[in-house]
């Protein structure tokens, strides 16, 4: 019991912060886009196409999580804009203390802020972090079975991405089970099929990220 | 600081427990291991095969972690092995309690005890659980940039298995260079390329288990 008590005094902590998060993006009209997957599933590789694609249009700047290494930050800031790595040391999700301190570091001129979680399926989506939207990644290879086996991150999505469409034919994965479990646990997730690094089928969940900047511009 | 003084309270009264859980398999003569990666990266196929092959010499149960469902132990089970599901409702690893639990729910009359742990690339890493090895396993379709993302799991590997190869000339994944980091994170880590699903590779791992059991059968 007392671990419980602890650790819902971390996620009060963390939801005050969070608000203030919130508050900050609202203020500044910033859309925040919380990125969430297993390791692997292709966050970055769906970040770099965001910034392509929306970089001629709008002031974007990501924050990357990792428990080590610079590598996505890196990844991101080759494309041109700005990009801050939090490196969690062992901790398996972002929380809203780490990412005020990287927003603390960054110019607040912007439309769009991704943030990109840690690679985990379980423990970021305890923890809020004052972004206005959750994008789940769900990659083919790993599977058809995880929707039900991790309930908790799917019932946080707003959109759920099926990802590395491009190598279903060679994984077992029933995209329409999937689909299917996905709208039982949470009906109102919008399901895009794409495939990050071929360019597939992103044009539906750009469009859902465009309108989300636009209702922010014009609250 | 708060936050660390009660994680490192609750690793202490983990490691109380786990090393009961170490003297009982000691005592019993089991080869207790414990199998880790990220979501879907074939985990229970890999432990389907231990089975099918190990099964007619010896004498084997399982014990599944998942957040939800009772859908791995019900794979095991069907082999004809006893397995029990631990459903961790929220938690992102198994922890020497649950086990317990779950130990004092089989019969002790085995040479090996499989420990699938929750799909998790962080924080199974840090609960140890009175297992003798751990295995470890990253499949070719997360990307070859995960060794230095994740360190610590790769660190606490007794054995690394790249899974999932036969589908490695349709992912990004430098296997060299994925070796390569795994040496310099963990020197004395044992590296197999297998295909867990077509059975390939999977002699020397299946040797590197029979010679544990017997070392525990011998001591």
């Amino acid at each position: 019991m007392k671990r419980i008590v602890v650790e819902k005094k971390i996620l009060e902590k963390n939801d005050d912060i969070a608000n203030k998060i919130r508050d900050l993006l609202d203020k500044n009209r910033i859309f925040g886009l919380n990125v969430m997957s297993s390791p692997g599933a292709g966050k970055t590789t769906l970040i770099e196409r965001i910034v392509e694609y929306l970089k001629p249009k709008y002031k974007l700047a990501a924050i990357d999580g990792d428990l080590d290494t610079q590598r996505d930050a890196q990844r991101i800031a080759a494309l041109g804009i700005e990009a801050v790595q939090i490196n969690t040391s062992g901790t398996c999700h972002l929380d809203s203390s780490m990412l005020q301190k990287a927003i603390n570091n960054i110019s607040l001129d912007l439309d769009l802020l991704i943030v990109e979680n840690v690679g985990n399926l379980v423990c970021p989506a305890s923890f809020y972090l004052g972004t206005h939207k959750n994008a789940v990644l769900i990659s083919t290879p790993e599977g058809d079975d995880k929707v039900k086996k991790y309930p908790t991150m799917f019932n946080v999505a707003d959109v759920v991405l099926i990802n590395k469409m491009d190598i279903v034919q060679f994984v077992n994965f029933d995209v329409e089970k999937v689909e299917h479990e996905i709208k039982e646990i949470n009906p109102n997730a919008i399901i895009f099929k794409i495939s990050a690094l071929n360019n597939d089928g992103l044009s539906g969940f750009l469009n859902w990220i465009e309108s989300n900047i636009q209702l922010i511009k014009n609250s």
